[in-house]
């Protein structure tokens, strides 16, 4: 939790007098969001959520994101990124880029149930389907390409975190880079699809938000991630009646193909060890003073485990 | 800024639950407030403020606080606290004490000018007018009495702060204790009343809030904190002007007596000290991994030294 940077009230007035949102009325900056800095604003207009980027959101890919909310806004899958009367959606702010968003009521949920998880699987074929008229298109710098230079990055301080972990690694690495599918159908994904990322007003789910980790990959890639963020208990057993009802919810709106069905268990170890590395990476690297405690990468480690003895998508409840 | 405790969305549905507020639609955790974990939620009958009260507030002064905040609510100075179905102010939320305040909306104004002095003075008198029918009492325990048992818990380390912090701190004392005026008229006092408290709606005040250090104390004194929190300016030099408009827009609804006007640069020194002294012991007590990163002494110091330069209550603008 955490806010950045502080904006001051005449600062925030003079930006907003170049959108159509009214007069202000309140500004209260958000305690959630680790990457960026966020404020709640409220305006005649109406709620707004304004984003501050920091540092570690690249400038040159904030067109690729706001871009794709505005697409998917028009599909109600996200709140809409506001344009100013000049047309822009990226603007600056206390010498930070910065966009203006309509708020998303909704809250998410600290323990989604199966029928929540059936919700998020038939938004996300949504959202696959919507992405694939999107024009832009953004590698994922967190795909398979990605995890070898990262874990370099921490490999000689891994076993820091937990012993034998770097053995964990490497072999994980190895045995992906040698079989990881090529040739699944590809899109837009979110790729970051983790609870706090979906509202829901009661069990309607009102939208997703935080499109900063999103790109072009496999479709199923962001079923995989989902699988590891969703349906894993706090003993960290897997939920079969959570993972069934999240496959077949997607597959409400999308068939999967038997290729991506296939590959799903190959597609969660994947999408475990890419957030058991930027998890360790964080952990060795968040100074003690920092305003966001590291999330522990252990849970990780043992979805990974439990991945490994997959042999089948059914294990999954597909 | 700090959300200190963190409360589920199913914790808080059930909290709701007992209120005539509808069903919730949002909430957020708000970054800033140093003692109180604060959230902004949006419910089906509006926008609500919710306080946990973490442990630097006493519990057994909190019917006091919201009691205070619903009286003035009724003269239009606060937020009005929320009563639950059965009639109740102060709840329990996630192991805290709990309270649900209406949202007021409104920006602190980071830079105001003279004309917000005035208004902030005339919004002081009706409180202390209004304050005059409120039953209940709390003594002031950052008053003359609590200063030289605060300063004695940091005596020995004062002068890390500053060299002759010690000295300085310890002439005041003495020379207040000797002369603090004690019959000057009393009532209800902010006590606190700095500009992160006072909302303003473009130029007009739309309300106060923060009455956590709210006690019955000389109303004069409030005055002098406001001539101190309002009043100098980033190089440190007093505003006349703003202090003219803050004496003349208080006495515009309630005239100071001549005991109180002479009062005044005594009064304004005992203001500076009594946050030089919290502010201080605050400097050397709060962790290097605290949330919140705690205040400059220094410039209190110079504040006290302005007023100890001062004849009379005209060098404020009387």
């Amino acid at each position: 939790m955490a806010v950045y940077t502080e904006v001051s009230d005449d600062e925030l007035s003079a930006f907003l007098a170049d959108y159509d949102v009214g007069a202000l009325l309140s500004y209260k900056g958000i305690a959630e969001g680790v990457e960026n800095t966020n404020y709640l604003l409220h305006t005649e207009k109406g709620p707004l959520f304004l984003t501050l980027y920091e540092k570690r959101v690249a400038r040159h890919d904030l067109p690729f994101f706001l871009g794709l909310m505005e697409h998917l806004a028009r599909a109600g899958l996200t709140p809409t990124p506001v344009r100013d009367r000049r047309g822009r959606l990226l603007r600056e702010l206390a010498g930070k880029p910065a966009a203006l968003v309509a708020f998303l009521e909704g809250v998410w949920l600290r323990r989604p149930q199966p029928r929540h998880c059936a919700a998020l699987g038939r938004t996300m074929a949504e959202l696959h389907l919507a992405g694939q008229s999107y024009p832009q298109r953004r590698d994922n710098a967190l795909g398979l390409a990605g995890w070898r230079p990262l874990y370099l990055r921490f490999r000689s301080r891994a076993d820091e975190i937990m012993p034998g972990l770097s053995g964990i690694i490497e072999r994980e690495l190895a045995e992906l880079e040698a079989s990881w599918p090529r040739d699944l159908p590809q899109g837009v994904v979110h790729a970051d699809l983790f609870p706090d990322n979906v509202f829901f007003l009661g069990d309607r789910l009102s939208g997703l938000i935080d499109f900063y980790f999103a790109c072009n990959d496999a479709l199923s890639y962001d079923l995989a991630i989902t699988l590891n963020a969703w349906c894993f208990e706090a003993d960290h057993a897997f939920n079969l009646t959570k993972g069934h009802a999240l496959l077949a919810g997607y597959q409400s709106v999308r068939a999967l193909t038997p290729a991506e069905s296939a590959a799903l268990p190959l597609l969660a170890r994947g999408a475990a060890l890419r957030f058991l590395l930027t998890r360790a990476y964080d952990w060795l690297h968040t100074s003690r003073e920092a305003l966001v405690k590291p999330k522990d990468p252990s849970e990780f480690v043992r979805r990974l485990a439990f991945h490994r003895s997959v042999r089948a998508a059914s294990a999954y409840g597909l």
